[in-house]
């Protein structure tokens, strides 16, 4: 017996209501035997940058042919397309509003098509809830052994992009921003390892972050006395700011969009 | 190989304690083969009514034969009793609180039985949480092959109902009320498509709600401009009221229970 | 073909971020036949002595040889030590920060391996997210097959213990204290079944809370009228404060840590 379909779910539909739930309905009665996890129900409602950036940060820990179904979708129901995809060693199924922009900016977008096929489609087909009328059923045939070229035609144009937080980097700085706290107060930033260089020791960085600063970039939370506020490189890759046993998202003057400044000396 | 069994799980239990883990447990202990999904575990505490609609409103994305569990159980280890049914192409196991009352409306009941044989309960059974102790060892057997009259005595009296949200329909109106918001702030309300004319284009119908008059029923959310308020028909057949890009619930004179009243032209 | 193994998860991760559905991702990329129950993933952060009973208290419903995933893990990244267990009928893997203390004082440790062994990380391994590039690997493996004395080297020394609410019991009382609340505002007590005389009835218990004398040890929630303060056993063998309809959370007197006392007659 091969190794069951995993089928991933990050969507901003909450856990109150019961639309995740129908889109499991909807897979697991098409596919029995998929393996269907929640990524995160947890976008904030209509956030596609959000969506975008937390989708592309957490893709490294499945595995290949993984299907990912990515719902922000404030736009369904009207003109905008939906679309399946190969990107990376992944595939992905989502409206074409941006959702997809940090993930083709990271890894190599092979094929693209548009789900215009009726077939595909749960009948009747709501115009408010193609989580579980279009990308659930996609999802589920394309789990099933459908082809990517059976879901819809080839796409020429590109996807629809949104603009994500920029990080400006000279020889001695890498200029970015905070982007949002995670569950323990700890705020993410859009700094990643790539724009740093690797060859420069980690207490030789120097962190600017709203008046305060900060002398290298620590290992783990533990590193530091309780209190400090310190710098270190998160899970996905990402340079976070964090108050070992607190939270800096507590810090009033810590916000979405505050400028974060690495410095470092030239090698 | 048979496809493995659906058990759903629509209970008021939350996720901040294990309530809905430990259900989990006991069920894959006794069929490791089965298919577990949270429809919600956020109904709130003890609101049977919600629950009710709630459960109806999602149980056409399941496959028939899916077992689904309800457990909003206020009066767990009282006389109340416990049953299983087989009710349009699906099987539930709940309490005999009324918790089955929107189902019953909608599917025709085909046999109900009462939960009253020792066998199927977990041992040593509280009296505090029926939902690990009763409600899923009896949906794990009944997913392996236990027949119904196994798992209960026929049951010929009926259930217990609550009250539900009535809609008065008149020739040229239907009067219902808003029920309660969803994650987006889309207030659900009590008026389905079933309340409506099928032959009135959607552009024809008047929405009247606390002193606001909306024209037309919309397509889908992003059919208005920003900050509009729009009535439109629901992912489950409920009219529901929005605001594009924004949230219908923050306005103070939409609550639960406000009257909301639609009209029509004489065909 | 036997049975999928089970891999349960408790930590205090949240759902807002997609750390938990990480897990998920590298356990099913390493065995895809694995059942994963979330246990909870609303510990409170870094609370590990509400982490430890609360895992205790859960054990239970779950089948012998399931895999008991924990992460509360302030430590991360620093000299704390990770281990795996076999303790009663269960496996464990956890950090040795004492999240395994309330387990161990219920259940024989038959043997606790040290997870020092490169080969069942996930590569790169992070010094902040061991949730993902540890445990979760370490637990999937097991449950394909690799045994505890491959997984580390046998630990000799006993771990780490936090300090658990003790219960004193003399031969007519039982003084324990308010540990939390459940979901449904019912306080969670550190007094248990087996602090108190199985041959004295229930009603002939007294309790006592912050000047409120309770009569009698209730059998369930629906046993008072709506309103009274009770006294019960909870689902997992613990005494519970509730009120009929309502929450014994919201007396602003009853509190994590407020003194209980239950008296009784001498046998």
């Amino acid at each position: 017996m091969s190794a069951p379909a995993v089928i991933s779910l990050l969507t901003d539909f909450g856990d109150q209501d019961t639309y995740a739930g129908q889109m499991r309905g909807v897979i697991t009665g098409l596919n029995p035997d998929v393996q269907v996890i929640d990524l995160t129900h947890h976008i904030p409602p209509q956030d596609i940058v959000r969506g975008a950036i937390t989708w592309a940060d957490a893709l490294d820990a499945f595995p290949p042919g993984t299907i990912h179904v990515g719902v922000v979708d404030p736009g369904v129901g009207t003109s905008r397309r939906a679309v399946a995809a190969e990107i990376g060693p992944w595939r992905f199924v989502a409206p074409d509003n941006g959702l997809l922009t940090a993930i083709q900016v990271r890894w190599p977008t092979h094929v693209v098509v548009e789900l215009n096929r009726e077939e595909w489609r749960r009948k009747p087909t709501s115009a408010t809830f193609h989580g579980r009328d279009l990308f659930s059923p996609v999802a589920a045939h394309w789990s099933r052994g459908v082809s990517i070229s059976e879901l819809g035609s080839i796409r020429e144009t590109p996807l629809i992009e949104v603009p994500l937080p920029t990080v400006a980097v000279t020889d001695v700085t890498a200029a970015g921003e905070i982007l949002w706290p995670d569950r323990f107060g700890n705020l993410i930033t859009s700094i990643t390892t790539a724009d740093l260089p690797a060859a420069i020791p980690a207490e030789q960085f120097r962190v600017a972050v709203a008046g305060n600063a900060i002398t290298g970039i620590s290992r783990c939370y533990g590193d530091q006395p309780p209190g400090s506020l310190l710098a270190l490189w998160g899970s996905s890759g990402r340079l976070e700011l964090a108050i070992t046993n607190g939270s800096a998202n507590a810090q009033p003057n810590l916000r979405r969009g505050t400028p974060v400044e690495v410095r470092w000396p030239m090698p």
